[in-house]
């Protein structure tokens, strides 16, 4: 409800669909971060390619995805994308997706992401790090 | 000059960005062939999953491709797409593209597309047919 | 245990590696796919695209997908993905994906398709099949 | 003639088709990326991921690209890729890349490519470095 959600138009293009004239499974994966970019973007007040250093963190990689598709998204459809802050852990969010035609879900997506920094203690390993309070705050939409 | 052109604002996603941190080649003609698709839908005037049927044509395949990219694009960057309709002959069409980031042009692509019918002699063969006046005038921007 | 299984050797290229120089989590989604073609020609003993017409279905289409990712899996790496037939139901069936670097597993991932004919009640419309009595015993393994 | 040249099988999955049951166009660059590396990788002997390293260089950024489309390529195809360099002057080089099925030209593509370090007097960007006599001996197949 409370969460931060953003929405956007998406025209789904040739290059999305598969030989079953559809939008292809692994590319709603991609919509999908297309998503979390522009709603932490919006949610942050910071362009998405400097939220790294805004931050002080690696990025926000994902530890999981999961997808469940209820109809076939025909190439040329206009759809709305509404990504939205899910349950939040101390060092990790989740964002939910739903991709809606004419008012009919016909995917949706979860993303389960790590707030995370280099490991001093071991160049090269990322480890997860507590959501800062600000972050937290303009996660759940405050 | 008077050829039909078509814009459209871009920000380039992380999925299309490479290890170097900049948009991947092979993302720049997904982009182009999703602007010739924008395009045609403007000059024609029929939604882009409709072309087929409303014109009895199989499609525009491409049977020529070229990018010259002058810059590296940067993840997250708002660019503008500019694809106009560019040398026409008698079955096939030209589309020339332009990435362009706060006016200056990154990349610039070249698509020859030609008007693709069934081969009525030799079933699951193309044949090219020449473009129909309405679609000429219209392409030229008339 | 017994079910079906397909293990191909795979060389992660730098077009499906992010800006973090690591593969793009729909990329594992695209190559999931892959997996479980080659595990259906290989398990049902017809080429992948002759498999709608020997089977008289429109495909195989997934309904859910999901990931789990472990660790980065750095571009240029060798990896063996495992793809092996999961759960099997009245007319779908899972796919159980793995990831697998230097014998460490890296991502996982799973997958539920459904054996899809037409409807012949609602054209346009996908019902699902129950699978053949020779297609369960041969991706059981047998 | 001469010229190093590369050779690989290649199966053309789902995920590489459009809905015109073949292989979208984006997908041949990307292919032809793909066997850049591969042949920069037999040529000069090292790791595609460890070439920047080896040669003190950024990598060898794309500045031109172009596909001839001879035929369409269908879903499950099983091709040949031939990459060979072709034109070599001072800090570059082609690649010359043929889609070969069943012995029949398909598609046919052209990269040039910088040997590109960081610019010292200028950071972030790169300049073009003449190429090391080293790796115009084994471009050429020396």
């Amino acid at each position: 409800m409370g969460n931060f959600i953003y929405r956007r138009q998406l025209t789904l293009d040739w290059a999305y669909c598969d030989p079953a004239g559809i939008v292809f499974n692994a590319r709603f994966f991609e919509i999908f971060d297309g998503g979390t970019w522009a709603l932490l973007e919006a949610a942050l007040g910071v362009p998405r390619h400097a939220l790294a250093a805004a931050f002080d963190i690696v990025g926000v990689p994902l530890v999981d995805a999961r997808a469940r598709f209820m109809a076939p998204v025909p190439f040329g459809a206009h759809v709305t994308l509404e990504s939205q802050v899910g349950d939040i852990r101390r060092s990790r969010f989740a964002v939910e997706h739903r991709i809606v035609l004419d008012g009919e879900l016909m995917a949706q997506g979860h993303e389960t992401r790590v707030w995370a920094v280099w490991d001093g203690d071991d160049p090269g390993k990322l480890r997860a790090e507590p959501l800062p309070d600000e972050v937290l705050a303009r996660l759940r939409g405050g």
